[in-house]
């Protein structure tokens, strides 16, 4: 492709409202346009990406013996009424009438569609297993979209759905999925990871998320390389020391903390570390307030807390006046001695000795406080999340290291829940008639776009791992339209990779070297080769890796065959 | 692909709800199942076929400069309230309220959008010409949705925009896309033909159908193959004779034609020729009623009569009541004679001598009447559709044919329209800013898959050119799972020619030769060879072309050379 014929649409700015660094960099680069709300256009140098990445998805999912089908983005209501999701969807759930008043919705996801599919189509083990995907645009009503097409309303996933006659063959079909996503990531040139997740609301009792690590990750993944492990922070267990609390001498005492409202003041004002602080929540619970306490340095982890008995759930923070009156001060001065509501103590925060916490008194702390000694032994539970160097929970001998990851995949074992409510049966080899067992499989099409350059970024713009980079190489020459000889060199490398089947993106336009670099670093093709009289004098070709912090010189006679072995 | 494992879900019984031929084969193929009125699920062999064809539209839109792009389907209403199509378009186009009640459309087309695109993005004459295409899903809320996937509601398009400095260039960009759409149905295998036609309500100056040519279309298209001329039979202007009307001295005589109701009975009763009688309309005019007179296997062409002079638009037909007010008699009755409103007669009618026609009084008919004898001359106008044998409109010394189409492409020269109200201005060579010239350009994909079908099928079933078949060739083996020699033979074949890269279908289901056969035959593969025991024993393979109507041997020996040089 040339520069000059293409819809290169770089913006110098950033644009003031994208937050994150893909949506500002998908923006400058000229990938995506906003329409409205969520909602983007592709443009050339996007669609490009997403086409490669379809593309790397759709051969692995038919090497993994899916076949590629397409249902409708338009869903009848009755379909979601009949499987109760009409009703239990929330708003996301962009619902329309059509001219004929007849209630429609926009596919959000396909469970329906496709068991209706397997329904009318699929009667005996025989026509089993089946594996159905497709690659499709769709639509969620996010209540407040952002961060570019990473949390878009309209949007394109692959969804596979596998069909099974028992449990087990599910549970095979599943596997074979998990393995087929693993070779996807690798191929997408992605540093990602299978974790261990919760399922969600779509029901089913066995799942799989798939995370793109990067900094920017709105999940927590606790990973354990050595074992090949790894889950959400949210939920890694975690079990009380085998280590007996060390005792201490050192008195207790109340110690005045004006103007200390955060755990960081508080460590600076005395002068201690954070682990040797605890802080003191208090959450509604049925009949009085319930007290939980962790170590200043970690984190409440909801889904453990929910799990107190006697708290109401969803959690809910008590109110300053309602603490208050059950505590006698405010939220900020909390500490569990002489607290007369239920305290549940996180095993860490059981395990310090001569810690600080708040006194139950405005402006006042109480420092080397011990359990046991100042106050009852603690009901010890598993309350925070895990942080870098836990144990892993699966092989304790080794530690886990916590990274950020971006969800861009996501399996299921359904189980029956759609085809007992469609009632989707299938004749087993005994001849019996039973629901299918589904198994449900996604994948974040144009997600994959944004979180891979929230992995692979840097100053310049857009680092592409080479398999999903809209070009493979581009040509920038130093006076194309000055230097007969630059030109013609420059249109004959273009030429040769391009017969040869190389993606090249020759910048021919008329613009100064600094500005067709940074054009290219910031659409972030892998590789570059720059052209101008003086290495054709030399004899030497620059050449740079997008990666690379050096360009090198390649010698002109080894041109061809030297950039052709790197792209290879 | 083994059949044993793929879902060929082919149906025995034809759907009592599908009209036309490919509806009726796609569902019993298992190309396609129904979800809701003119919404599809399309199945393994359907999705297949739909990707074949979105591979040569793109690869041609490549080809002719074009730069793909992806736009939503979920559109704001504000860019149509700018274009002004919120209110000019009909119930056709699908209305919907998002969960902050912001009003948005699923897109029908996207001249709205692709207009903002380059109003944002170009600037310069220096960025254009600029062709940018989708192939993509929309929705129109037909009224009627029928046919299948022909007339649907969810389908999948490409549509193109073209964007140029001046008229000039955009007539130059549309000329380009004219001649990638006969390369693209070239390709496809079709037959089909550039039609001339009046640009519709989406606006523009200059237009063309194309059109499928088959059997069933819904359109008449005259064709001049000798000077490479189409036309929609509806725009083809026919002039007045130049030969000089012949004269009888044979007397008018009144007949008794009692329950003689249509022209084939009057026809048959009098045992005249149609092109011997005419038949008088009446429609409604601004001031009386209008008698339009046509000979009796003429067919009125709507468009012009909505031209002369006094007539109501859209036309009218009067009613019987009215006509017995103004002529006396009820509508079977008329004819021209002694009729007290105005006349207008199609050139053709006005040149026949001894003519039969109404004679203004119930059961009764005038033969042998003559113009400028037995009334008076007549105002003679171009009031028919062509047909077969009339003279070429742009070369009268060839004759036109008539065909039927199906319209599965459209592209027009938009001018500025949308630009203009959108604003979309670029800065031509002489620093002068001024909107955009457009064109846009349609194919519908899904419809092509069904036009294909009305185009090239047999009582077996459809016969799929060669270019979009879902598999190119398939083994029949008679005794797969009995006899180990044939087992062996065929999956050495299937697994060769997969190596290879041509796409096999291995029917190796546990069903009787004449199921597997009419499975074939009706899915349409275009080549099959059959290995059975015999034909190992005899060293002859049956092969068969889908469109041939008899097989024939190839010597076992030649078998790999000679499949692959049919299929290449």
């Amino acid at each position: 492709m040339r520069a000059s014929k293409y819809l290169l649409a770089t913006l110098k700015e950033t644009p003031s409202d994208a937050e994150i660094i893909s949506h500002q960099l998908m923006l400058r680069a000229g990938m995506i346009r906003r329409v409205a709300a969520g909602i983007y256009n592709w443009l050339p140098l996007g669609i490009r990406v997403v086409r490669k990445i379809e593309g790397i998805v759709r051969e692995e999912m038919d090497r993994a013996g899916g076949q590629e089908i397409l249902m409708p983005s338009v869903q009848p209501a009755e379909l979601w009424k009949n499987s109760g999701r009409w009703e239990d969807y929330g708003p996301e759930l962009l619902r329309l009438t059509d001219r004929h008043k007849r209630s429609f919705c926009l596919g959000p996801t396909h469970e329906e569609v496709v068991t209706m599919i397997v329904r009318s189509d699929i009667k005996s083990y025989r026509q089993l297993p089946l594996n159905l995907y497709q690659i499709q645009t769709k639509f969620r009503d996010e209540i407040r979209p952002r961060f570019g097409v990473m949390r878009g309303r309209e949007f394109i996933m692959k969804d596979a759905y596998s069909f099974d006659v028992s449990r087990e063959a599910m549970e095979t079909a599943y596997e074979i999925m998990r393995v087929a996503y693993v070779k996807i990531f690798e191929r997408l040139g992605l540093d990602a990871r299978a974790v261990a997740a919760d399922s969600g609301s779509i029901g089913g009792s066995h799942s799989h998320e798939f995370h793109v690590l990067a900094n920017s990750g709105e999940d927590g993944i606790a990973i354990c390389d050595d074992i090949n492990f790894a889950a959400n922070i949210e939920t890694i267990a975690i079990a009380p020391s085998d280590v007996a609390r060390a005792t201490s001498d050192t008195p207790l005492t109340k110690v005045s903390t004006p103007n200390v409202h955060t755990i960081e003041e508080l460590c600076s004002f005395l002068d201690v570390p954070t682990d040797k602080t605890v802080k003191t929540l208090v959450f509604e619970g049925e009949v009085t307030p319930i007290a939980l306490v962790l170590r200043g340095d970690h984190e409440l982890n909801g889904i453990k807390a929910e799990k107190i008995p006697g708290i109401k759930t969803p959690l809910q923070m008590s109110s300053a006046s309602r603490i208050q009156q059950v505590c006698g001060c405010e939220p900020g001065s909390i500490g569990p001695l002489n607290l007369d509501i239920p305290v549940f103590v996180d095993h860490a925060a059981a395990q310090i000795v001569d810690f600080v916490c708040g006194a139950n008194q405005v402006d006042h702390h109480l420092s080397n406080v011990n359990w046991g000694r100042d106050l009852s032994e603690p009901e010890s539970v598993d309350l925070r999340n895990a942080v870098d160097g836990d144990p892993c929970p699966v092989s304790p001998d080794h530690n886990i290291t916590i990274k950020r990851g971006i969800e861009v995949g996501h399996i299921f074992q359904l189980g029956t829940k759609y085809s007992e409510s469609l009632d989707a049966q299938v004749r087993d080899d005994q001849g019996n008639t039973h629901p299918m067992f589904m198994g449900c499989y996604g994948i974040g099409i144009t997600r994959i776009a944004a979180a891979a350059i929230e992995q692979n970024n840097d100053d310049g713009g857009i680092i592409w791992p080479e398999s999903i980079s809209p070009f493979q190489i581009c040509i920038v020459p130093i006076g194309y339209h000055k230097s007969e000889s630059v030109k013609k060199k420059c249109d004959e490398l273009y030429d040769n990779l391009t017969r040869d089947g190389y993606e090249v993106l020759l910048d021919d336009r008329s613009e100064r070297p600094g500005v067709m670099f940074a054009s290219m670093d910031l659409i972030g093709i892998p590789h570059r080769v720059v052209i101008g009289e003086r290495g054709l004098k030399s004899g030497a070709i620059e050449y740079r890796a997008r990666s690379a912090s050096e360009s090198r010189d390649i010698p002109m006679e080894n041109l061809y065959t030297d950039l052709t072995s790197i792209l290879r």
